[in-house]
């Protein structure tokens, strides 16, 4: 596998979070802290990151792009709903990003797709 | 289907695009403008948007933030590949967003995938 390639292959980790409690999913500091964590504790670089809170009690919806990619998420404390998506590149691992995540906003249940990006170039 | 319910429920493109010419995929203003152009083509409000140059000639992160949750692009120019996430939930319509990304950046070959997200927490 080239340089080339192997930047160039990714992974993208679509997790559904369900059954979080409320209060997890309206702070918009401690959403952003938690996710720069999780970039660190992937490996990966960060290059910025935004949080924007809806209101008072309502969703944030959010970003840390990396060098790497990026985290986002998408939060509803109404239903107890977190949409995350963790896409990183290159030596980074992010696995060990949703693990903390998870660890962190402790949901009832989480749906988890691993969803392989740019293979068929890499494979060229 | 409640209101809770129908803004809990989103729909995720993941779209790879090879084949792209270079110079589409190192020009963060011009990325800036087309997701936005293609966040408004969609119905949905943008929230913020940032973009960050790895540098001249290099490849660009960045993403539109929404109401109705996000437009990702990581771009790899040497390798002619974009990598795209278009997530909305609600009434928007990512698949506008998507056929007026492609129709800019005019990739010769895209891999779609398209995820439902959160529907088993709508289905409550």
């Amino acid at each position: 596998m080239t340089a080339a390639a192997l930047r160039h292959s990714g992974t993208h980790l679509i997790a559904d979070l369900h059954g979080v409690a409320r209060g997890k999913l309206c702070d918009a500091g401690a959403i952003d802290a938690l996710l720069r964590q999780a970039a660190a504790a992937a490996g990966a670089t960060i290059v910025y990151s935004h949080f924007h809170a809806f209101g008072p009690g309502q969703g944030i919806t959010g970003v840390v792009l990396l060098a790497e990619s990026h985290i986002s998420i998408h939060t509803w404390p109404e239903l107890g709903f977190a949409a995350l998506d963790i896409f990183m590149c290159g030596q980074a691992e992010p696995r060990r990003a949703l693990a903390l995540i998870e660890a962190s906003l402790a949901p009832v249940s989480s749906a988890i797709q691993e969803l392989p990006r740019g293979y068929s170039v890499a494979a060229q």
